[in-house]
């Protein structure tokens, strides 16, 4: 009864990024506006025009608390859209912010949010464009959602794929994980816990031009940053969408003490929990030292490891190599773990 | 105590389009957020990049029910953002589609609304090419909540912009006014009333090109599409802009006869009414012949008309004279008439 019900009406468990939201979107979605760029499932569309090549990015913002330790729903929706044109290859060209406000939201919250979205975007050198405002009635909404998309701009010679990524390859990431989902998680569900735990929630994109440059890929043929899903989510995705096998080594993953704890305090696996300031890069092993050093420069970088490689054997599975010398297959999480993290 | 209620608090009435959310932009929002361009308050924000003029819109879409007759959420979303773009005279590249789904929307109606979705994608010739998806809980959201962006390309010899306004051009307007809205408070409000009212909303983009043709204005200096807040806050901002007087002719402004009978049942002013599949051209006197033959040549703009003009006076004014002589003066709607209307 439980599949029946979730092929009759929308759970929770759709939203959480895993197995079950591809299963949506794949019955639901794809078959009606499925196209080539659509189909493609990247952070952003791109589209080649005229003018160049553009991409367009789109993600809500639905977090509970609005704020919590380390940034608010404003520089969330900020990072996330910036980070989903960086991770293409684009330059940011501009922001669109949409409110969804419950009625009786308080107006110095909005306020301090919209603080925060022009904070966030400063630090990320783009500017809200446009925007619209709806209000809907009491218990139509949460507070606040956001909606933000974003345009960039890719270079000509530049197109980071996976059908790019090649075995040899290595998957470098620029520090520790699962902060952002762990934070807001222990925020909403034990708000009496004092820790030190903060989200990593950060703009990407100066980190990313500075591995990239103007133009090029420097070696990178990939990038996604893990979100929803996680780390796990991820490799998973990799390693089906290429078709290879990808291999983590997990005493290479940063995960900081007080994360640690938070995620045995609340049963979750760092690997599977959202961040919002990380990325991982496939990199051509010849060019992965300069790419570590240059992320290494930046101090959303300084952190910066080899994770994992991609080998040659075709059988698109992920798998994590474990401190005590033991395999296991990482999958992608099923359902929703964490309601309401982005 | 309502004053300082809202002050302190989002209302509903925040929303309408109207002067409380001309306030609370300007109040909470601008002051953070203002730069050159998105003080422009355009229909889309455009900048100039090496890849030629981008123009990026969003819109959240609301509406309640998510059905209606005439089209659905889905139609609506897709017409919203590719008019924001087509008024701006910019060729429409791509949409992006985020979804805020309540736990327990049914599967059959997404799908539903995905089709039409696509359907109304196909009629205006542009495709979704990014999207995400959220779920939230019972209670936090009301079946359904979409919101979209889109990017379009503008001409480089081509400018909308309400500064290029100047007394002696005319408002050209493509047919019959407020059937969106009514038809949307008569399914909400009334549901056992019967009528061959229906929602108006449609894509506009081949109309306007139909009009433009790829590159130069046709005289068009500026467009705008009188959704919330009608065309009397349409037509009250185009003279609080450019400073002049705006005067529009009661007898020329097409409204079918049960549109004022719902009308006249809701008590509700046809004026003050959203559209969805209308637009407003300014234009210059000397080309409004050609403008109107070209507008008639597509079924959008069979009842096209020419219905005011721009006029010497600064006083920045608009004004309504009557089909019995009378002259008022229109104003934008103050609040929240028609709530969840888009």
């Amino acid at each position: 009864m439980i599949t029946s019900e979730r092929e009759k009406r929308v759970v929770l468990a759709h939203g959480g990024g895993g197995q079950l939201t591809d299963e949506l979107l794949a019955g639901t979605v794809f078959p009606r506006l499925g196209n080539e760029t659509l189909n493609e499932l990247l952070d952003s569309g791109i589209v080649d025009t005229s003018a160049g090549r553009l991409a367009l990015t789109i993600d809500g913002y639905v977090v509970q608390p609005l704020q919590f330790p380390g940034g608010d729903i404003g520089r969330l929706a900020v990072s996330g859209t910036v980070n989903d044109l960086a991770v293409c290859g684009a330059e940011a060209k501009g922001l669109a912010l949409a409110l969804i406000m419950e009625e009786g939201l308080e107006r110095v919250l909005l306020a301090e949010i919209m603080e925060s979205v022009r904070a966030t975007a400063d630090e990320a050198g783009v500017k809200v464009i446009t925007g619209d405002t709806k209000v809907v009635g009491r218990g139509q909404a949460d507070g606040l959602y956001i909606t933000t998309a974003g345009i960039g701009v890719v270079p000509a010679d530049r197109r980071m794929h996976p059908d790019q990524v090649k075995p040899g390859d290595v998957l470098i990431l620029n520090g520790p994980i699962a902060d952002h989902g762990l934070t807001v998680m222990l925020a909403r569900e034990m708000p009496e816990v004092k820790s030190v735990l903060r989200s990593d929630v950060a703009p990407l994109n100066s980190l990313i031009v500075g591995v990239l440059g103007k133009g090029g890929d420097a070696g990178v043929v990939f990038m996604r940053d893990p979100t929803r899903g996680g780390l796990a989510g991820l490799a998973a995705d990799l390693a089906k969408r290429t078709g290879y096998r990808v291999v983590l080594e997990e005493d290479a993953i940063p995960v900081r003490p007080e994360t640690r704890h938070a995620a045995e305090m609340l049963g979750l696996d760092p690997l599977e929990v959202a961040n919002e300031g990380k990325v991982v890069m496939v990199v051509r092993a010849a060019q992965a030292g300069a790419v570590l050093a240059a992320l290494r420069r930046h101090p959303l970088g300084a952190d910066a490891r080899v994770i994992g490689r991609v080998e040659e054997a075709r059988d698109g599975i992920c798998e994590i190599r474990t401190i005590i010398g033991g395999r296991r297959v990482l999958q992608k999480p099923y359902g929703e773990q964490l309601p309401r993290i982005c």
